[in-house]
């Protein structure tokens, strides 16, 4: 199982709009919102890196209140 | 009572306006156009963590002329 | 209650060690290694800024397989 | 008269002993410790861009509480 | 021959698509979606600066599913 | 007498626009076009941090081809 | 199988040490020394995420010519 | 020629004594102490790419009170 947390900025004034959806994936196992050099941060758990793919890129970063990632994956 | 700064890249040109919007809310209680990384450094008080979400969140995000902000909350 | 996402950019090299001792604190909920722009990612809970505090900048920060920190306060 | 916020890295473990001794310096007008991408932010104030050398280059940064500074000066 | 990796920031949603030019450009010799602070990574080789110029500036910073690029030239 | 280096992110693909427009600024004393973390440097001086105001936030950081700038003084 | 890029500040003055142990590693395929955001780029494969961990943290990030590294897993 | 400008972090107290050096290097045609994200900048000019790295590589990089640096190569 790959766990990887993704840092994201969010489109400024969409961070609620975003995390909503995050929330509703079942991928993400955790969400939230944050105050600091992020505005969101997640969990996301997959069994393979090409499931990450499927989510992070293919998902995620299609949203259009999302403008930024950094994906930290766990060792 | 929670004291925050917010450092904020402002949309490029629009700094001035952006600076006069925060000037007028009542949480904001410093601000200031500057150079370096960062184009506007405000101070916001408020009397909770809760109070901080709707300021930053659903006030200050919100601004057409905001890209991005990092919060530092003081200690 | 506060819950804080510290990412950490361990000294080179000490990263294991650091991730050793952060998991024994009871605070830390989460700790994980990670690739990308940090070297680890942990979970704090405390009951208010003021136990932020006590953790993060008495205990954390003094550890010296840490260099830096970044925190993430969760709205 | 100059106003300049200098964003601040301490040495970990070391960012209470760098805050009071910032709060001794007669041209820091305000000083935090914070949570976010720096440690500490400050207010210096001073009569001229030289007076603000003397601070910041001359004092501040010879600090061995200070690892890194990154200084916004007001419009 | 020089020898430079960029690193892309893409437009979020686009990197599939701006993967997909940017392995059909004669000059780009290797080209990688990534995780982590960018979010692809590419190999140029050119005969000049002047033939650097003219890919980079000229072509890949032309297209509009990229945002950002960070420049690294080989010694 | 103030000089200033401004380091700027242009819109990607704008780059040249905006070297043509900054170079026939008076105040724009030297105009580069570069690889690296950032696309443009120029050095610009004034007569005094207010006629820095009217250059950088006033003229450059309004058109339209730039996105960020970073401005550093020199000491 | 994995493959991975690392960007690594190196300890300045310590670059070419670096390069040449890195060079002699049979995971690292590739090594260049670059100017930019980063002083050295390698690109690492390995037959799992596991083996990835071994290289990177149990053996790259313990050099003492290495200070910082961000790694960029490809997708 | 091969134009580079190089944007240094020196180590915090050293920043006039890394300056001292740097304008007595003959390669060094500008060197300033700034304010900002990065405490000096400075414009190299070599012959070729590899008179560069003489300099930045094999000079500039090694003396102590250099911490990090970031060049940007004119186009």
């Amino acid at each position: 199982m790959i766990t990887a947390f993704v840092l994201i900025l969010a489109t400024a004034g969409k961070e609620r709009d975003a995390l909503e959806k995050l929330k509703n994936m079942p991928e993400v196992k955790e969400a939230y919102m944050v105050y600091g050099e992020y505005d969101l941060l997640i969990r996301v758990e997959t069994d393979s890196l090409k499931g990450l793919d499927d989510v992070i890129m293919g998902k995620i970063r299609k949203m259009p209140e999302i403008q930024l990632t950094s994906t930290l994956i766990a060792v």
